[in-house]
């Protein structure tokens, strides 16, 4: 099975994916976007997509939003290192679990603040409410970006099913994991960093079901406990970070070598004023760098997935597990591939 | 393994393909065409799509096409029993082998008449030739028809690769084979039927290596000879029949058991007038019902396909056995499962 799997990862890279994301110098038409894009399940990275949006100038002006959200309550998401829903190790065994943020609701120039001003190990700031956050907690500021991306619009068919706002820093990163989405991804401020692997890599991410727990913060000693929730819950998430620490780095390539042996994750960079098409079940990692105003800011638009024979052959393709069938418990792949070194290049695109 | 894949098969259909082939009453825009059928890998009937062709009324004249094509050389295709390019059992021992037709170059009025006086057991022809025949042989008619799909052709961005004409009676048949091409498939004059199997169901069709095999016709003693090619070159060909005679079924019925006892294929007739879009890589029989002409003709455009992540989990699908995990040689979905008949109902849309 194993060697079955390791010529499906090549093949669709060979015959569709290539080694690098496409990029477009303007919005496609929605039959272009349909037919080269959606009905292939390949990313691509559009330029000059958004810049008609006040929001472009008007955003990397953090006093311009401060003032704009002044009375406006948002989520702020909170954790000690920028990890949230994370696979984290919890309690006196460092068991693994699926950590959320604590999650407070503060007006927003407080929020801001409190991102702005993040610091890893003590405590990092995010705001990254994804319950269509951007049409509800920052309607105020709603006309500086469209409500839609009007080609995508009229590719689905639909309109976008959740708007979301993202504003972070450096130390917030979001781990490896999937989305039952179309996604459009809009850079407004600072730069975003992907690394994606396609759904044909399911295996190479090692999803495990890990309990439910969630960061509380305590602003009087400034301190953060995580605590398995009560009843337990399991969520299924991947368990690969692909920038381990150099102390963790050995025995993560051990235990995930699929991941880092195989196959090299697509890497791309989304800069302000470019969105990045994500197709539904492509795994994605993000990472990001502040622009001027000292924060990097994003607005997704999710749109309805087709369940689809794409959808049905991920779910088949799942349900097997990779099995080497040969005594030597190396991959498959090794004994005859060359693939390039999987050594994930971060912010170099 | 044998489990995994029954479940794909249930659930393709239960997402996406539902139990009968989705039908419009008018053509369809690229977009909805691109997002509801071709990404999803979803065949579809159009009514009312070639209505302002002239074939559509002077096609069922046998007189008008005799008249037209008068001085054209045409490709006639005769077979003893209407069975070419299908699995055929050849020689002394009744090995199988992969059958073409004899193929001839005669003028097309004597072409049509020998389609027209065909005998099922003596001699068939079939007007079938699919190297774009419809451009070179027949172009002295191909104003009667548009020369592509328009929408189709907006939707895949580009032109169609071949166009085939195809003129024959219900004593021709076309067995089970999937295409690497996207299909438009407008019949102009009787019914055609066609029986689809999903991409997925590879497994059913039993494809094996076949020996390639010609027959040859002698007009003096009027008698087929069927002899394999030297050097011998094989062919991958489904080895299901749907519709065994009834002397056969028995023994069909156990050679072929995924395909029988299996999810029912997609059935459908479609009629003068109407278009079937038959997505790359599904497989399809196909059968006919005369028109007012005695005859039914079909034009057919194929349009390039991606070779996309649909392709290439395709190709990993075909790359597994179908094992049962389970002792017992019973398909494994049998235990749990309660598929319609698998009875293939010939002609009853």
């Amino acid at each position: 099975m194993a060697k079955e799997i390791d010529n499906l990862w090549r093949e669709v890279r060979e015959l569709s994916l290539g080694t690098k994301i496409e990029r477009l110098d303007s919005p496609p038409s929605p039959v272009k976007f349909l037919r080269d894009y959606v009905s292939q399940s390949k990313p691509c990275v559009i330029s000059n997509a958004i810049a008609h949006w006040p929001a472009l100038k008007l955003w990397s002006d953090p006093a311009y939003l401060s003032r704009a959200l002044s009375n406006d309550l948002v989520s702020l998401h909170l954790t000690p290192n920028g990890c949230a829903d994370a696979v984290t190790p919890v309690g006196d065994r460092d068991d693994l679990c699926f950590a959320s943020a604590h999650v407070e609701k503060v007006l927003f120039p407080e929020a801001l603040q409190a991102v702005q001003s993040s610091c890893k190990g003590k405590k990092v700031g995010y705001l990254q409410q994804q319950n269509d956050c951007f049409r509800t907690e920052y309607s105020t500021v709603g006309l500086d970006c469209d409500g839609d991306i009007s080609w995508a619009t009229e590719a689905f068919g639909c309109s976008p099913e959740a708007v979301n706002l993202w504003i972070g820093t450096e130390h917030s990163v979001t781990s490896f994991h999937k989305d039952h989405y179309e996604n459009l991804y809009a850079v407004v401020s600072g730069e975003k960093h992907f690394l994606l692997l396609p759904p044909t890599d399911v295996h190479r991410l090692y999803i495990e079901q890990y309990p439910a727990a969630n960061y509380s913060y305590n602003r009087d000693t400034e301190a953060f406990k995580l605590e398995v929730g009560e009843p337990m819950r399991h969520v299924p998430w991947c368990s690969v970070d692909p920038y381990p620490s150099s102390e963790n780095e050995a025995s993560e390539r051990l235990k995930y070598p699929l991941f880092f042996n195989g196959p090299k994750p697509f890497h791309c960079t989304v800069k302000a004023g470019e969105i990045l098409y994500l197709p539904s079940m492509w795994f994605h990692h993000v990472s990001q760098t502040p622009g001027d105003g000292g924060y990097t800011i994003a607005v997704n638009y999710w749109y309805d997935m087709q369940f689809d024979i794409k959808y049905a052959y991920f779910n088949f393709l799942q349900s097997l597990s990779y099995k080497s069938s040969s005594l030597n418990p190396i991959l498959s792949w090794r004994e005859d591939e060359d693939w390039e070194s999987s050594d994930a290049e971060r912010n170099s695109d």
